[in-house]
């Protein structure tokens, strides 16, 4: 057996997580039970770089039931959760993860993952697929295809193909309806709620909170927000989605105008600099301020530091600023991504979706990869039907169907006839 | 003066009408003003099929300030509100509209609009475009761009583009964001709850609103119908927005099971025979069906016929028929259309924002049109948020705009640099 | 056979909405069918004075099918809808009521009601009462009970108890739980909305809505605009309330200060003078201005007529007002209630309960009447009780009962022992 | 100095959870402030018996600020802060309190209280009354007055009254509404939901959450969880309250019926076993119970030991109970008090005005004890205006006053005049 892992005493505690998170995840349960009979992956080697957590072990354990041999690494040297990781290891997964890795080891760790010589990549950052196209190309002989989590490595991947760059055929995970539609929306705006009131306690009820951003994931925090009570305002860069905010019956204004009013300043915008000293400048005492937004550049914590004449951790994560002016301001885990450093991420029930769709995909190119070509594809469209439906069943829903009748008319009236 | 409407005595009262409606449309009267200084259709000549409604005249009067020759039909045989109509036609408007039309009267309009020889054509239903593609080729000639408001119309010029059969440009206007997101979600929302309040002013608070179908239309009907107080229940097809509906705490079901319980039941599917025989038989004595959905064939009348003894109107536009087991059956409006029938239809705010479109895009073809092939366009993105600004200017809103750093960040994390 | 209405020749249309109210209505309808069978007025004279509407003549029917002789007026000179009055009549009641009466008129009614020697009142404001113990005290003689529904009505009786001038006993209904917390909270706050919509049609997603006051009916009021789509400020005299409003997540000001942002004003506060010149001055064009509160003293008309240069009937019971400096402000039904004189007033399933507390009322004083003083009685509590459970039921709906041990468990805690 | 805590080095951590909750409790900022200035319990001694928490430390740093010479003690032997009674300890005040107190400690430590003769006694459970009336008679001749904080407490004291056994006037802070009003559904509602989400992290959206009770709490926990995105399923034993949960748009149903769907059950009832056997066997695998009530007994743990064959923790505060048909059932927090074992508690800003109440009873009682008999009273009305109008103005927040005109108008309405 070949791991590397932080301890693996740790595995009881891994594997109590990991039941948790499959109690939530009951698509992945049942792909794994159709895994386990039809084994999809049987013999296949998958190379897999994710974030080691409970709810990726559900998916690894679904594919291991598939036949596959894999071998794993973390795709982010903070992200890895160590019991986890010793639960798989103890499960005799090939893994190479944990917390507070040295950028040495962390490409240590991707590199033992291509000595398996992966027929199928797993990634999530695309950095499997960056070191085969560029240290490790003699890969490429045996790689078939691969899949990419991320919209920023959607993106790298898209332009790798443009120029004619990209040597074998990759499925962008990230953007089908059964992820982005749910994990933005529902997965987001709870577990920043749920966030801002582990770090702080506050009293959501007649609190004014300003959401900077309101595309899926912000959209999601107002709806939660206002849910508990509270009132919302919403900052925007974008007419459209500033009228949708309107017509949704917050109010809409400025930053520079809300930072005025704001108790809670929450943002979700994907942008950098979103609160700068001029918001600062303008707050309450007391204001909260956090971020849900990917990176931690939404706020600016240099300006904060600057303004203020000292600090102190008042709670776990929340940092108290006092400014020069005597103000304080409280700053969630130093802007990074609050209901991850805060809470525990988003709900598995969440993830259950976005991990069936990677199941299913990777089950989908091991059938496909031959008609493909070096282009990124998206998630077939009954992939997506297929997980929304086992979620459904989950649930014990069962829907409508069309009658041909139906159908008939949908198509006449889609042809024009 | 040319015109051909019901009673030019009427116009006092359609003034009155469109002024109402005007004072909800301050987008409109912003490009109306516009217009009025720039003068961009300065001697052209529109052609214009549309239901003539207080709304349409709005946009109608913006079109004229901008030194347009209208000549106006109306798009449907039962719309034209006889009163607009007379105002129209007392300012000065070439206009040929009365309700309840003959075929033959109907068609007669459309020729008189044509024989204005128009150089823009202005579509709801693309029955200009037609005559002009089949019995009018004459007129070719002279045309020179078109634009459209329906999505079965845009369906079947996209047909014809793509056969080569479309001999001038043609700019959709129907699916652009400030268009279909407002409209279908915000609008429909209101008008359906407002006109089942209308039709039989029953208390929405603990009923059970059945709501069928989740697009855009079904998901403003059944947060309206929560907001009032009512418990939704969701019926759909796509596996995908049925889970949406039961992630935002609707219950979901098939309509089998759903027709045992409901109260009141609002299609909005877009699609046919969604209530049919098996569902009336099933429905508890005393239900509400109302359709919102475009076409009068989601309910079945002929089912509900077949299954009764007797009928009878007990409040306008609400028919009972007494089934021959004695249960008692509620159909409003026949099943058409129920905003409209049994209320006035989309509020006029939600209008200002589809008409701003056609405003913009016909002053848009104007300057365009000889850099465009005779294929179908959207409307150019800047229109959309060019509207979507002056609706928040509306409400007195100022919003955020990116600064070169951001617009930096954001560029560049797109081209994954 | 002897009544006085309008025209008889009205029964059919008003018994056709009898019908719908009854559909409503499902507690009264079981209460009749009680009625019906153990005759509990058998022989027994009633004097009615109530709102002649469809919702009255379910009530009426009902104390018919229980035995009653009835002798009706109608308790306003302007509320008596002639098509029910007519077909009340053409069933045999006694009646004398229709629309626009004069005073003359008005009291003619109520003595002839009266000349029936009633052995029940049954009074919407007192009047019968009042007639009793001043110019037809004769009747005392032969009077056994009373009931008040009015809040005014009942303050009086009150006051005339306390100097031990009332000469009978009376049960006041209005304040009982299933009267008062159904009919102001659901039934005001639909019917608020709904008849905002049918006078204005305007698009309440993203209006900024002002309630004043925030009692049962604003509450009512502020949750329906709330989840219509506006955007809900309230103003308050009360501090505690004030500080509900605000918890529940709306802004909460001074009327001066929301005159300036509100494009809706809705006033339910009870009280005079709520919306004067000082608020007029500051609205924005375009603001429509109604009241939900009992009397038509909320909003100053005097002060808008004084700053106006002209008004004019714009929609059916919309008055829009032009002031001296060019604004246009927008009054809904002079001031009155709104949803009285521009929609139908509460819902009939609201007034079912309303009415059931009447029916059972007059059952339960016509066993009590002998061990009551003349004094004002609440509704005793196992009628309150009863209602709800009938309502309950006719939703389908089942609770759970207490086990002895958990009885137990709540009387011991509830005698600290 | 005089105190007993658990380790006095504790007080720095103390200190700064202090300030946090300071930071929301702005009504007791200004209350201390003015207690600062005007000293109203200068020379008094105070004996203070209440739970130990950063709240209470607020609370008793205003009455410290206004003079008195506090002696305290925890009204709970679990109940206590370690780093609170430290910090407060470290300030000086005279404290006896600590974690895990046997029996014989916690009465010793209300004796220590009463050896400092308390002129005024502030209880919560009415332990320091109880001892003065019993076992220290002989404090009768210094005691003042008291104040007693819950409703078992208040139900006894009236109990006592009652009898002639209360031998000093009380004021009963239980009751008032700027207390239960918000507590109860503010702080109920969102602490149930918030420690729901740290014991699971379950993905609240779609869920089905089964609520026993529809009381101030139910309803608070009712509409969070609604707004968190749930299917909310209401059990009730009282019609009326049954009632108004199915008319607020939510599902009701006897808890046997609930138990086969729900996926999460919250009881606050005040009443004891209101989930049993009979419930445990119709529960879904994988039910979450959790308990708001303020007693352990709402859900039978010993019904659901005797169905388990085994149980494990399998996160904080939560135990995962297999049944002897496999089926898994989660209980929180042993049925105790989730808000409190699994979370904070009620959030801060809802004790400020609790604590607020409090604070303004005693001073006001130090005014007033000689006019009041050996009852027990309520918190004079003015007081809890004085609250809320604090609380409105830490929002920042002003309000309307009647005029004077106004004034008139209501008093006249009420005298019937």
């Amino acid at each position: 057996m070949d791991y590397k892992v932080k301890d693996i005493k740790l595995a009881a505690a891994g594997k109590l997580k990991i039941a948790w998170a499959e109690r939530e995840m009951p698509v992945l349960a049942e792909i794994k039970k159709d895994f386990s009979k039809n084994k999809p992956f049987k013999g296949l080697r998958l190379g897999v770089c994710l974030h080691v957590t409970k709810e990726t072990a559900v998916l690894l354990r679904a594919l291991v039931a598939g036949g596959a041999k894999l071998s794993v690494c973390g795709s982010n040297p903070l992200s890895t959760q160590d019991d986890v990781a010793a639960a798989l290891a103890s499960e005799g997964v090939t893994i190479y993860a944990w917390k507070y890795q040295s950028s040495k080891d962390y490409y240590m760790c991707l590199n033992k993952v291509l000595d398996s010589k992966p027929q199928l990549t797993i990634d999530d950052g695309a950095d499997l697929i960056s070191l085969i196209h560029s240290k490790r190309t003699e890969l490429l002989e045996t790689v078939l295809a691969g899949q990419e989590e991320t919209t920023t490595g959607v993106i790298r991947l898209k332009a790798m193909a443009k120029d004619g760059a990209l040597r074998y055929p990759i499925v962008a995970v990230n953007d089908t309806p059964t992820k982005h539609l749910f994990d933005n929306y529902y997965g987001t705006g709870q577990s920043t709620i749920d966030s801002l009131m582990r770090v702080s306690n506050v009293l959501l009820a007649g609190k004014t909170v300003v959401v900077a951003g309101y595309g899926h994931c912000g959209r999601g925090v107002a709806l939660r927000a206002s849910g508990m009570g509270s009132h919302v305002i919403v900052t925007e860069i974008d007419p459209v989605k500033a009228l949708q905010a309107k017509m949704d019956g917050y109010m809409v204004m400025p930053m520079t105008q809300a930072a005025k009013v704001g108790d809670v300043f929450l943002t979700v915008t994907g942008n950098k600099e979103v609160i700068t000293e001029k918001h600062f400048k303008l707050m309450k005492d007391g204001a909260v301020v956090g971020n849900s937004g990917h990176f931690n550049v939404e706020i600016s914590l240099p300006d904060i530091e600057k303004l203020s004449k000292s600090k102190q951790t008042v709670r776990d994560e929340l940092v108290e600023y006092t400014l020069k002016d005597g103000r304080r301001i409280y700053i969630i885990a130093e802007g990074r991504l609050m209901n991850l450093a805060a809470a525990e991420g988003h709900p598995s029930a969440v993830m259950d979706m976005s991990f069936a769709d990677q199941a299913l995909t990777a089950a989908w190119l091991v059938k496909n990869y031959k008609n493909l070509d070096s282009q990124v594809y998206d998630v077939p469209s009954e992939i997506d039907v297929r997980v929304a439906k086992l979620k459904l069943k989950s649930f014990g829903i069962f829907i409508d169907t069309l009658t041909p009748e139906q159908q008939k008319y949908l198509a006449s009236w889609q042809e024009g006839t």
